[in-house]
């Protein structure tokens, strides 16, 4: 357990040890606030030189127990870069007395999108309508019922696009199904006409504590986060931001979660909300949080898992937008643009996660704030398009 | 050198490494920066476990030539966290083709309290009177002419008080002349009857391009930066800011200083700026910056010494204001009184340098922005005040 919860008030803490599994850039990020706030961070990493190395005091795999287990003896919290570690090893992990938040208990919905979306149904939270599916007769019969067209998923492991696939036939997913395990399904889902794509950050303490950033709205390409604007553009007639916030707390009390939850919503032309995915640690919508917000979504999961008070959300200016930066059709680091991006745009907060770059792969973001929500998206369309040189 | 200096366009940098000499809580305040910039940061620390062991990838000794080398050897650019490295090693590295930033040719003037005086003369700046001190005889003439109350400072090592006292007879002083090499001196200096002390923040890269923060406002408490007010608060009838402006420019430019660089002056009832002190890193009187500016101190310097343009200075508040923690008569860390602080100020933002305690040590800082000078100045009090519960 941390030792701030199971130490009396005479015997306070010399240190709190956060212990990060998977070294990516979420991992990277938690690093400066865990600096500044006087944590002690450690990663645990997949590999050599991932973006979150500085940290990195372990490099193994997190389907290994003992792995984890080794890594977890030398911290006083587990929290995660990813969602990927096995629920079996974290319930080992709880069971032998380690603190792990999110809890496994409350991971598995960001795991498992049957999971999630039999809990949503149980919490009362509308979704686009969906069914799981576990051979071709069934996919057959929900693509009839959604006039031809539906989104299908795998149920577990996708992200930025990966696992999810819109079909017209159950051809196009005829690998996935063969795929199945006995007693597994994929998960089919109505494509929703949405207006527009929003999502709602909440933070959670395990004493119940929430904060609920601005909601935002997200724009994205191929599957992938693209851009974002905090807080959302307030569009006439709905109560849109106070029933994105309802539905943030609703999830992150009813599922349990400790940390950062995300909640991506579809936001329709008559103003309903429907739930599309949820991630429980930092996520690509909240970036915009670092320069944007009193508390950045990196300082506010450390503290929610290591049971401190939870920060201020208000944002740090009237606008921020958050462009990502993706690994361009010519391989190297981002640093070949740098220059140009911070010469010409010296407001612009440039991010460079160190990862090599791939096509398409995520290696960095540029954050903008200001007054006038026209002129900042323009500053960062036009800062991030120098990337793409 | 610096790869992005030496390499042609179509040969872009893949990764820039800054090497830190020194494990301080400055160089632990380098890193955010360099992480969210895709800096490759090194330190090498005094000891182990410093507030920069992070990233501390080596432990040695700054005065010990091949220590300094062997670091120097696997990064792009050195750069500081104290002044304490001797200038004949920088010399030494220079000599070898390794970048230096500040170089040691303007790093001396912050070395050496006689060598900044003389260099401020030269460049017209204004200081307190002084004089260089070889012996009693000297030192009573010019006590004798200030009115038999003087500062005397030992030229080199001196910070946060230390190497500074106020005297009113040469006894008082004693020890420091007989230890003196021969050769050296002490500097007297007039006591100034200042109405307040402020602080001019300035960033340079080599080739010249310079950012000037505002004026900021500080308080000391026995010789120790105890509280920063960014910006300082216009008094009646002196255009002090752009005065303070151009003194930092002209000091930075004139001394050939590459990074940031810290001008301490005395404001004296007339108007009269004085300079008091000068520093060729990141400085206590910025570490507003982190939240207040756009650009921070830290990723400022990151910027300068990697000769990466600079960022935009302004401030993303009206108003912010820094309080250091100083370690009280208990031993322990901060986190013993941190939750209480975080509870009760959520827009506070708790700095905490992984430091052990002790009695007048620079533990930490706390700051709070906002729109009113009055309530943030109390939020900021309190915030620092529960510290010392």
């Amino acid at each position: 357990m941390i030792e701030c919860e199971t130490k009396n008030k005479t015997e306070t803490p010399q240190r709190i040890r956060v212990g990060v599994i998977g070294g990516g850039q979420l991992a990277r990020m938690m690093v400066p606030p865990a600096l500044h706030l006087g944590l002690e961070i450690s990663v645990l990493a997949e590999s050599e030189g991932m973006s979150a190395a500085r940290a990195a005091d372990a490099v193994g795999d997190y389907r290994d127990l003992q792995t984890v287990l080794d890594f977890a003896a030398n911290v006083d919290v587990v929290t995660f870069d990813h969602e990927h570690v096995p629920g079996t090893i974290l319930t080992e992990l709880q069971a032998r007395g380690h603190a792990v938040y999110p809890p496994p208990q409350a991971l598995q919905y960001a795991q498992n999108k049957l999971l999630m979306r039999e809990k949503l149904v149980e919490l009362k939270v509308a979704t686009p309508k969906w069914m799981p599916v576990k051979n071709e007769t069934e996919l057959a019969d929900f693509l009839a019922e959604c006039g031809g067209k539906a989104v299908v998923k795998t149920l577990r492991g996708g992200y930025d696009g990966k696992g999810v696939r819109v079909i017209t036939g159950v051809v196009e997913v005829a690998d996935w199904l063969r795929e199945l395990a006995p007693g597994d399904a994929l998960l089919a889902e109505e494509l929703v006409n949405f207006k527009r794509e929003v999502s709602q950050l909440v933070a959670r303490r395990p004493d119940g504590e929430m904060r609920v950033w601005p909601l935002v709205e997200t724009v994205q390409k191929n599957g992938v986060c693209a851009e974002v604007i905090a807080p959302a553009p307030v569009l006439d007639g709905y109560d849109t931001s106070s029933r994105a916030a309802q539905i943030g707390k609703t999830i992150a009390e009813g599922a349990g979660a400790v940390g950062v939850v995300a909640v991506e919503m579809f936001e329709c032309a008559n103003g309903d909300l429907l739930v599309n995915e949820l991630a429980m640690r930092p996520h690509n919508s909240g970036h915009f949080t670092i320069e944007g917000s009193v508390t950045s979504q990196f300082e506010q999961h450390l503290r929610a898992v290591c049971n401190l008070p939870l920060g201020e959300v208000a944002m740090t200016a009237p606008v921020a937008v958050m462009i990502n930066v993706l690994g361009g059709p010519s391989a190297g680091s981002m640093l070949s643009q740098y220059q140009q991006v911070l010469a010409q745009y010296p407001a612009a907060k440039v991010h460079s996660y160190g990862k090599a770059s791939r096509p398409g792969r995520k290696v960095g973001h540029v954050t903008v704030t200001g007054d006038n929500l026209s002129r900042v998206l323009a500053d960062a369309h036009a800062a991030a398009r120098l990337f793409d040189a």
